[in-house]
């Protein structure tokens, strides 16, 4: 898990015995030398929801790259069950929504970067939130991912028993990130716990699913607990990334904007404009701090 | 839950008291009478995991229905996060991979059908899936679906806290699917409990994720526990389609294509071509399914 030299190793001792082995839902020739060639540069793994998301980003990150080299430029590597794109040493693929949808894409890119041989890879995850007395256009860095339980651990299972992962985020990667505002900037950037649910409905305390089994007063009482428990937003996916970044070595983060405070409303509010300007400012946040790292590693290479 | 004139009606009272509802997921706007007018017919829900196999099966069922009358017509209905399409009497969406990528759609298909007004709605998920000690190209009908820790529930959350909801399958449309295969057919179809998991390597005991804590023989002792069990087939979506449905009184069925042995292999063996001809087989006893059962419906209207 890790190593002192940066290189992705994955705690899979059977890797080395497979014949044959490929990416099933990512569909990436893990076998061609030329193809693994192309991802060896790769230092930052930026993953989102949606498709139409994670192509904004990619195509953010090569316009602010603006090198005439063309391996800085962005190269489609989607399929029928996600997108992706690379951009340089960035590599961006959407995760769809949940857990067991990110949990398929990471294990695959995780498995790509392994027999890439990258280095250093950070791990980040930008997307959108309900915030618990947030206001709506905040961005959040999570400080830790609790699931149901309010555990900090991603729940999945192994072998058909229960199985309870880990989510610790590395403070000094959180704090990198929040300090990548700019004074410019027309939002907030706060750190803080992330509640990770399962389900969007009855998982995230809301009223309007198809069915619902509790009361108004059930609902503000369970809120209001995460709100006391430290809890700023809520997501479905932060559990999964945080877990599984940390099991194989990776550091990972999460990004989210607010779109609605959860104290107040159960959909946003704000008008369709505002929503998507939102969802710009995690991207903002991200495209600075790779730049900002990409900028002290050719100084330090410069430097030796 | 359910009623006696088949209606859809959602077991949810707060929804009444809603002012301005709607599908965030699925951005169908279900205050607007004339949308709502064309989905009052519907009377199928087919789910699939990806957007290109749930587009083959609209596509096939509208060539099938044959009619002049326009709203039997191939509508695309798609938005950033789900495709879906209406031909006539059924609706087809994707689901994506994972409980929580369904449950979100499955919510705001349960309350298109509850504003719609819609009656006797039969829902059918049609996949993919690994067989255990079952060969590739066998449909299965699922007669429950297991989750971690091998009970026959849907493992979710509700404010905060684990929530198990059970997953009844309804065995007369087991039965009705499986005698739904022609003579002709070149596929078998068998009935056989599903393995829900949540995750596509630990989860479903395969060595070759990014991470893998168990040995070989750990493996091959979990698959055998599973088919000694009853169980014939995994899935990541099986559990949460049959408890949904159930909650909410809407008869729900699971027909997937096993395109891998897991008894023999990790991930499937035969060619792309094959592949491709095997996800066809659900698709086409679901559409034998649905074209059966609308020539009843007709001629018991003819008979009235």
């Amino acid at each position: 898990m890790g190593t002192c030299d940066g290189q992705v190793r994955l705690p899979n001792s059977h890797l080395e015995k497979l014949e044959g082995d490929y990416l099933f839902h990512l569909n990436i020739d893990i076998n061609n030398p030329k193809v693994l060639m192309s991802f060896r540069q790769v230092q930052f793994v930026c993953v989102g929801g949606t498709a139409d998301r994670i192509k904004r980003l990619a195509t953010a990150l090569a316009a602010e790259l603006d090198s005439t080299d063309d391996r800085d430029k962005l190269v489609d590597i989607s399929n029928e069950r996600y997108s992706g794109f690379k951009v340089g040493p960035i590599l961006c693929v959407n995760h769809g929504i949940g857990n067991p949808s990110l949990s398929v894409m990471l294990h695959e890119v995780f498995k790509l970067l392994h027999k890439a041989k990258c280095h250093d890879v950070t791990l980040i995850r930008i997307g959108t939130c309900g915030g618990i007395g947030v206001k709506a256009g905040t961005v959040i860095v999570s400080t830790a991912a609790l699931s149901a339980g309010l555990e900090p651990v991603y729940l999945t299972s192994s072998l058909g028993l229960p199985l309870k992962l880990p989510t610790d985020v590395d403070p000094e990667l959180v704090q990198e990130l929040i300090q990548d505002r700019a004074p410019e900037d027309t939002f907030d950037v706060i750190a803080g716990k992330t509640y990770c649910a399962d389900d969007f409905y009855q998982g995230q305390g809301r009223l309007d699913g198809s069915f619902c089994d509790y009361t108004k007063e059930d609902q503000m009482r369970f809120l209001t607990l995460l709100y006391d428990s430290g809890v700023r937003n809520m997501d479905m996916e932060s559990a999964g990334i945080l877990a599984m970044g940390r099991k194989v070595g990776i550091k990972s983060a999460v990004v989210c904007v607010v779109i609605v405070d959860r104290l107040e409303s159960e959909l946003p509010t704000v008008s369709a404009a505002q929503l998507q300007e939102f969802q710009n400012f995690p991207n903002m946040l991200v495209k600075r701090f790779i730049m900002s790292r990409l900028r002290q590693t050719s100084k330090q290479a410069g430097n030796q």
